[in-house]
């Protein structure tokens, strides 16, 4: 599919690396991967690629250098607790080539949370490890913060925590023109409509067209998705996708 | 965290390429890696890593020759329906070098399918294009085939749809000897029990030993996860794990 015209705006791209054995055994259902794709969208950020990889530094630098280096940012998730299997920092460190120890805000903003409550051990500790040249991300939610280094987000793996981390880094982002994007639901299984929505695609090409087919009980719906960063693109190939439900 | 001895049993290893701009803009939250990877552990097939991709030729090139060259099998879901933007089939055959042209086999499938119901257009004969060399996945739901080239499985993305292929193509796939895995709760945070479990994880090297931590209004809840291919590895570890709740 032909990416719409960048000179109709900014473009401002962004990576996702998804750390966790859990999620590759499928104990754990990955949710973050959907929750942050449609965040990056909603406020001008193309996700264009996502890895999902396991607790191994090998693996964590690879993925982190190979995204860092092809788009504006990247956003990790998981591996930056407290136990031994929580290797993210000392990877980011190994991906930039910088070292890895206690940041002083980092352990201050512990110190803060755990105050009078707990002892901060070795292993929680750990969560204030940061490599060389990093900023802290602040998390309300549990303290422990995440931290950016270069254009490298690193967030926890709990969605809630997540969660909050990203709308503390949003205000950072530069971010792009908004993809605008227009939904036609069609009665019809995609084979019907396929070769003519290909020639609307081919008449409309600042337009990404998606077209996604389900069925259930009730018979086929095929939901068509148009995508521009200019409303005015969009909506003459909405009327020609609208004009397919009394062709076939 | 250190793989586990591979003497214990053969070793077979997976990579998932999920292809959909649809899952990277936010739209359709992907369910099929979830599944797939619950799926392959359960046969003894490890999932290694999972490459998430737009609907780019490029970009699926470079995952699926990257997986392949990797691991025992890779799997790819989404982009072989009727429609302009279902480009798996070419981006496949560029991927092995090979001409992709409609299968004979396919095409009967489709025709014994649509047989007096709808007419075989351009558009539905786009899902009988195969790369050279190719032996379809029978499709029990919906007919059209999906395929196997090589070391690569190459799926639907609707779930339904996917999940009967799976079930097709796993009786053909060489399984390792599975990986088993056995879960603690503690009503513990992991800051802790993290020194007293990386001590755990030190003397028990052939025991991957994951912590998954989670909290909620009754507290928290931090979840260990042992996994080994001998369960004889796995019991002395899981007993000090569970010392470790009269701890803190």
């Amino acid at each position: 599919m032909a990416e719409a015209d960048s000179a109709a705006g900014r473009i401002v791209t962004a990576g996702l690396v998804v750390i966790g054995d859990e999620v590759l055994s499928g104990r754990t259902k990955d949710r973050n991967t959907g929750y942050i794709a449609e965040y990056l969208t909603n406020i001008g950020i193309d996700l264009v690629e996502v890895r999902i990889v396991g607790d191994r530094e090998d693996a964590i630098v690879e993925a982190v250098n190979a995204l860092r280096a092809r788009y504006t940012y990247v956003f990790t998730t998981g591996g930056i607790g407290p136990t031994h299997d929580d290797i993210t920092a000392d990877s980011i460190g190994a991906a930039f080539g910088v070292p890895v120890d206690v940041d002083p805000r980092a352990r201050a903003i512990l110190e803060a949370r755990y105050a009078g409550k707990v002892e901060i051990t070795p292993a929680r500790l750990r969560m204030a490890r940061f490599p060389a040249g990093a900023e802290p991300i602040a998390n309300p939610v549990s303290g422990a913060p995440g931290f950016r280094i270069g254009n490298v987000y690193v967030m926890a793996g709990v969605p809630a925590v997540m969660q909050a981390m990203l709308d503390e880094a949003a205000g950072t982002l530069s971010t792009g023109r908004r993809m605008l994007s227009r939904t036609i639901e069609l009665r019809l299984p995609e084979g019907a409509i396929g070769d003519a929505l290909a020639a609307i695609q081919k008449a409309h090409p600042g337009v990404l067209i998606g077209s996604y087919p389900s069925f259930d009980e009730t018979g086929f719906l095929t939901r068509i998705v148009l995508r521009a960063r200019d409303e005015s693109l969009i909506a003459p190939a909405l009327v020609e996708v609208a004009g397919l439900d009394g062709k076939s």
